[in-house]
């Protein structure tokens, strides 16, 4: 089986992906989608995010086989209770969502008559909103699918041929497990990175102006993340509350002792710490999840202004 | 007066993109290089990063009229005390290091018959070594340089032409405040990027390897600057400690201001403190900063494996 009616909810990033995908990788398909924003709506049939767009979420999830949730994870749960009443009984709901206990239990509660089997692309830029999709995102990404111990098998190998249609790799994982791979790899750079941008805004000493005139030394890195849609990074802190404060626990004593390091003038102990982080990059770099080029390949050389 | 014989001592990345810039935009000025490292001079020596690689520093600046030191904050001292007997009276020296206040006092020190004014570039890859540099590095980047205040107009005019000659603005600021600036644009941001790395790498639940797999949610960000010289950064941290300390001292109180707002579920003061990050991004792209295109312009929209 294949999914040929694919019901797209929220038509921001990650679902105006979707839809451009389904059209460029899955001819046949038919793509029908839905946003709550009646503006994002509009703009959704301008690009043609979905075959078509409809007024409600029912009218889009009517026909469909597959339905995929593509709202922030605190939005899953109402989203899901809207289409409760029009969903077809043997239609698979999955998502984008990335927290995966949390997002399955608000599917699975609010949805309890049909299948549900959450996934995970990583991938994603700093943009959001129906103008920031487009049909390669998932090319080369991972897709991390979380079944249910209890997952039809046969639905699930048509999710997983369904993101690798669109260019994805598929890996299967425990939601749990996911939930704290996700919290090191994605939810701490977030917050770390909105929080050094938050501290350089608020110096007396040094002015806002500063900062951005000098942020070719290292800040700038940090400012792409912390361009994130806030509304949906809410969500995934408060979602992932537990394995999020692990993670920034134990950065926290790392960073506690590097700084010891730097008061006590513990050379050594610096340049060991920093000699061992750069063989990771060269790993991320082997394994095409990263721009070899220096400097992400910005601009030209270096010449962030010709990009 | 402009520099016409211009002694560039340490071959890195820095050191030979001067030489490589100044052949390529100030016709008619001759380099000569040293690099303490023989396998450097000789790789320089074949990349052809200045007009004659010498096989002593002495050498190098025997008839020089600007000596730039490009070797890291803590081997200013040692490099300028090898050149003392050999400099030129009338020559101005400089550097391009990233920690002002110690490294004017090193270089004052060891040179004390000579005009010293430091200079530093915000500009930079995270590649180190003779084979990093290119002549465009420093395109519309900022060159802060920091002069005494008893500095000679001329010698100071002198050297605002000639970073201005490779393609840098040039901006007068004195070595303390230089040195505040640096510690939030730059030298924070590396340090954070080394705990995160180092702190993903130490995780019993988490193998290393599921790290690389899903870094494209954030956490490759933080690996370039981690990727960035360890002797280099050493002596950074250690060269302008107080004000890195207290950059620390203020992310850690903001890092846990956001750990008690996801602990006590929070998620107006998270959606507030994600939607006041925004603009700075915005800002530094508008001043020409930063790349616009989504995800740094990596690969082909997303597909870094391109790149």
């Amino acid at each position: 089986m294949s999914f040929q009616r694919i019901a797209i909810i929220g038509l921001g990033l990650l679902g105006g992906s979707i839809g451009l995908a389904v059209r460029e990788y899955i001819p046949g398909a038919a793509t029908t989608g839905y946003d709550s924003d009646p503006a994002t709506r509009k703009r959704a049939a301008e690009r043609g995010l979905a075959d078509k767009i409809c007024d409600s979420a029912a009218d889009a999830v009517r026909e469909a086989d597959l339905v995929i949730f593509c709202v922030p994870p605190g939005a899953m749960a109402e989203a899901a209770r809207e289409i409760a009443g029009a969903l077809p009984k043997g239609a698979l709901v999955s998502d984008v969502g990335s927290c995966k206990v949390a997002v399955a239990k608000a599917l699975g509660e609010a949805l309890p008559r049909n299948a549900v089997i959450p996934a995970h692309p990583v991938a994603g830029t700093e943009n959001s909103g129906p103008d920031a999709g487009f049909a390669a995102l998932f090319h080369n990404r991972w897709c991390i699918v979380t079944p249910p111990a209890d997952a039809d098998l046969q639905l699930l190998t048509a999710l997983t041929q369904f993101w690798e249609a669109l260019g994805a790799n598929v890996e299967i994982m425990d939601a749990e497990h996911h939930d704290l791979v996700l919290a090191v790899t994605s939810h701490l750079p977030h917050l770390i990175a909105y929080t050094i941008v938050g501290t350089a805004s608020d110096l007396e000493q040094v002015t806002q102006s500063e900062v951005i005139k000098y942020s070719a030394g290292g800040f700038r890195d940090f400012t792409r993340i912390a361009a994130s849609d806030p509304t949906m990074w809410r969500d995934v802190f408060l979602s992932n509350k537990d394995a999020v404060l692990e993670m920034l626990q134990r950065f926290s004593e790392d960073l506690t002792a590097l700084q010891r390091a730097i008061r006590v003038g513990d050379g050594d102990a610096l340049f060991d710490h920093f000699t061992r982080t750069r063989a990771i990059r060269r790993s991320i770099i082997a394994e095409g999840q990263d721009d070899a080029r220096a400097d992400f390949g910005r601009g030209d050389h270096g010449d962030a202004g010709a990009g």
